[in-house]
């Protein structure tokens, strides 16, 4: 079970607020690349953790954990940035006005209702919402949690290379010292995190230990003469790239890479008629 | 662009046709372990790829182009394995009936018309749809493809980990032999394709040249103190659960891991009142 | 602004309430094939409707509000094959017991707790839903109103194509004879959608005058030269298949249908180096 | 921030695992009854809290912390309920044999492997999903959090309400004692959960000082002539349904209920012919 | 069954076209606060009503029906908004000419393309859709229908209450007359619908007979001991707020409301290995 | 099985970079009436082809294979119109400066940030997404395959007819040489595409044929007194609409069209109580 602490677990700090950079935002808590993914898909792993050791559960749930506190600091940096955003189209077009934009230093970008998220000022009263940069709402699709431990450590280094590179790019793209300052607690933490889920493949055994997932399917029951051959598609046969993945050991020392060009080896796919009363039409019976 | 050939990649054949296994392969055509997903994944990582090297373009367009052949072997299997759906409620009962059952051999999977896919019976005409076990249509929010290289292919590790999960479960689920020989190719396949995306990353420089990603970020710029540190969450202050994410240097060679209680460094977080014409109660202002 | 009377278009009657068929019937409700649709792509088409004839708008008006009327109904015969459902699983248990099911005929359905959408248990009392017959919600992506009346006519024409082969197919599913009787009536109807959108192709000038769509646009700007030909992409050059499609005028008179081999026209795509700032990794740049 | 204790907030115990229950209990977790969605809502209304009180803040994050608890309970009782289920059709069959059966007990649900969630088999080695009871992902657009605080109070109440619902369809499900056992716990908490957002409106002021909402509108800009009229839309003009809602003063005290008929004050809506360039037909011009 | 009349429900003004507002509108149309929502809404609602009283049926299928009409009104000024919108880049980048755009008054908003929903271009041809205001289409999912009066009549609430809530945002985000006119009449029909359906809960004998919700359930079956007791969630176990929803009587009459720190009441949650076949990593088992 | 070529079907160039061009391009990519949707829809309705005849099989997997590469030339304009885009909103400020953009020639639509999609500059790298215009990830719900062959193909008229209106609307929008021509391009194969399907139409008998459909339903089972009447639903029963479909005989050649007024025939619903256990409230039983 859970508890709370009133305080955040790093700084929030808008220096100037930018409606624009709250839309940017949203992608960080509900785009496939933010924040609820990577606290529910821990928390899904961890709940249905299997197998005599609880660590990896433990360690799954203490970063979930961890993760929703992630989420309320950058909903908390969208009301932030949208303080003082223009509730009216009126309100816009004053700001807009070049006089009254000189009076305000010049830098506020302008128009800003037009590349807000509109919802921002409709649905939520100028708050964060859980969905994507435009508007989508997060879907519960994107929790991975496969029961195998193996994959959902790589589907966990996935989500925090997206998240790393989403946060980067947010970085980037604001001047702001207190978001940027935020930002870079959050890269630091992608950070920790696509090495903790690795050292769990480590601990694991390793590509040689681990590969192929799962490693507990019988791999000569297999086709094995495919399992490490790159198959080329080219229409006219010409041969297909090549590099670390045509030639050498496999990664798992299971094999040998090679380049195939793939040739059809299966029939032509042909069905019988329609059956009677299967709402086809006549002429497909 | 793209070309075909009327025959299959790998023979597709149905001993007995078993509608409820016609419902679990949809998994592995429209599930978020499945083909379609790692087809257009794949196509959109090569369609939008940049950088000097081609290489990768073309390695993607290749793999995406074999896996369009992967839909169309369990499309046609999924067909196949309709062949024999009842119809209609009555012939159902009636293979429900002991005498009827034993005549087939008392093997049939009996009342299957309640765990078919109904959508199988109303909207297909017995045939495969885009859409997972359980009838959901494939959305493709699930599409990864970042603009970095690095986190791609720990996006397509990924989807390969869990997509030959889900093609070991189909292989225990069945014993129809046609179904088990269709599926240990794509097992194989599945094999080749967790090896190829790693090839990339160590070409890439493995974990030391790629991690953390994207390794074009400045790392001086992030809060380096938390970038190698495992925070544990417990309420009392209970030492987090220890293994290689704790201790030794990260797998990145960049640090050395650490154990850290968490403990707020934030302020709480406190919103102005809500402002006139917002749409807040008065009380809010 | 619309009314109502408190009767049903057509009568709703159910012999032996069946939760499977229950099922089913939301198919015709929810699903993409079904009522919702038509209703509001109709609305929707009417709503919006420009130019001088107001005769479609307030044809395609009259026709949506005949669909609430079918939604209702539908939704009325899925509470009546509700009537009856098991609410536990222990009365689901007792009803598949030989003994008991004898009594009561053994012509009904077993175990139609295990085929039952478990949101009529759980979710609505026992009652109609705004789903699919595999519980996936309507969503209003699916409602076509292109602004260009012939494109809506054809999206009509196909609409109502496939909502008559769903009701066939449940008519096919039923033997309830009060099931039969309305699918009947819905049947008719569909016979007549489709009709009625057919007839105002034929108003805008059949497909000589209506096509290509739009038949606005200056067909000279088009590259012509491809405007009717069916391009073939067999790998080694097989031709396509021949057909009407590839032979004698097109059926807008405007060209000849003819067939070709398609073959690359264009570059091969290569794009720059990934942007400092980008989020890439540097091997990218 | 946020901490954990390794501990369920209240036992979570099943004496009969039943894959059958297991699906249904999904309900209430990623339905829109269920958990997350509560969970989620309270957090985004507390994080987005404004105004000089954060007493409703405080109160918001206290009681979303402890629904990750409920989610955590309810998912671990997913798990257990599945730890026998079969993992293939054969396994199934067996199961389903009279014989088999008998030795069990005969009072397992048979069949169950048509009744299940076929991801509980495929996509989750037998654990908790975040969908809903028929397999449909959970998505965030179902979080309330309107910036308005009376109007969140109502939706909490609406979904404690649902909520309760379904938690007491599921006690009812089920005869497992521990299963009923949790979720009279889980009843006991929604009891107190609708009670909770009531309360709230009472300290607003109550249905006079909350109402209309949002209470910060100045009401004489609204049409106040049809503020408290109930309008019948029977096609002959027949009358309304009458009670409280047609007769005595308005809850909120300001205005006298009427029942009136409903009839056109508004023109026919008539567009314009199409733009050229728009993309219509040319007679729609 | 229904039936229609050509004019609106109340007159439809737009004096200066906004494509922008245009956008706003969607929300009312195809948000969860709109109007589609609350008219399939009541439509399901009153469509599966059981027991031995009509009156609420009827009730619902009146004002479901009136809300028909309000879509109706809100696609129209949706159409109308959209009457001058640019069509093409070069159109806006002409009416963004300050020269232009003085001579047209200065009031216009500029740069319009850009903050226009896209498929208003590109897929209605200058008409409404049953969207949002950032585009993301209604799905029915939202359409809470529960089988319970009670919490239906919240979810009534809830949704009305979101409602006014968004129709005041929109009135105060417009100056156009004809536009605050409309909204003017919706926002007063939102006030009745409140009242209305609160009305329906006085009737069901107001808090102290309708709650706890559903008042069907013998409440001595659940743990009574946390049926009125507010949890703190506080890591040091600081005191949570207190409030009308921590002292006094219940507004159900049934208890008395107390605060309680929360507690771990349950185990553990261990899971077994995995199991043979189940697709695990091996040493899960 | 599937091949590629390196190249293009058709030259992609784009002369000015225009990201909000890019933006509008998506739907033709990932839209309802974009090329995904048709590229499945083809495969989907040939990988499920029944019935003596493979020639429909073979036309349909051609034309599939086609509009692969049309989704690959889309998203290569996509990407080659993202090559200038501001990264940052500082670069947007910088570019919408009189002084810079006068520099630029003045032609350069500004403030792109602001009208961008917000995942083209923080999800992809600046590359093409599944998704549609405003940034709706394609749902692959959309593709229709309903085992009927004449519904197919009016499916198929219906997409490509709204995906030529789309075309023509991009063709409208932008002024880039290259675009209008690669356009050109695509319009002329929707042209094709169009006349294809209804070529098929013709071979199966063409509306006399084909129609009702499904065309292997026993007419005489349906109401044939309701199969070609237009029903006028006017709320006083003022005559709807007349045109080719209230008059002359049916297309199918097998009635009459008439114009009826609407009336019921059916009886007012009602439902009994509520069962005990179903989650209802007392009064409701």
């Amino acid at each position: 079970m859970y508890f709370l602490d009133k305080c955040l677990q790093y700084p929030v700090k808008v220096e100037t607020p930018d409606p624009l950079f709250a839309r940017q935002l949203q992608q960080a808590i509900g785009g496939v690349e933010g924040e609820i993914r990577v606290c529910l898909q821990y928390f899904f792993q961890g709940w249905g953790a299997r197998g005599p050791n609880t660590k990896y559960r433990d360690m799954l749930l203490h970063t979930a954990t961890e993760e929703i506190g992630h989420i309320e600091m950058l909903a908390t940096a969208v009301a932030m940035n949208l303080e003082e955003a223009p509730l009216t189209l009126q309100e816009a077009a004053a700001e807009a006005n070049p006089v009254v934009n000189a009076v305000m230093g010049g830098e506020r970008p302008r128009h800003v209702v037009e590349g807000m998220l509109q919802r921002h000022l409709l649905s939520t009263g100028l708050a964060a919402m859980p969905t994507n940069s435009d508007g989508v709402p997060f879907d519960c699709s994107h929790i991975y949690a496969s029961g195998n431990l193996a994959a959902d450590m790589f589907a966990n280094v996935a989500a925090e290379s997206t998240g790393r590179t989403l946060a980067v790019r947010l970085y980037n793209a604001t001047k702001d010292p207190g978001m940027k300052d935020m930002l870079s607690f959050l890269i630091a933490r992608d950070t920790m995190h696509q090495q903790q889920w690795l050292a769990v493949v480590e601990e694991l055994g390793g590509f040689q230990g681990a590969l192929p997932i799962p490693n507990s399917f019988d791999q000569s029951l297999e086709k094995t003469e495919f399992s490490y051959a790159y198959f080329g598609h080219d229409k006219d046969g010409a041969p297909p790239p090549t590099g670390r993945f045509t030639d050498g050991p496999s990664l798992d020392g299971k094999g040998q890479f090679s380049a195939l060009q793939s040739d059809p080896m299966g029939q032509e796919s042909v069905r019988g008629p329609a059956r009677e009363g299967s709402g086809a039409q006549r002429e497909q019976m």
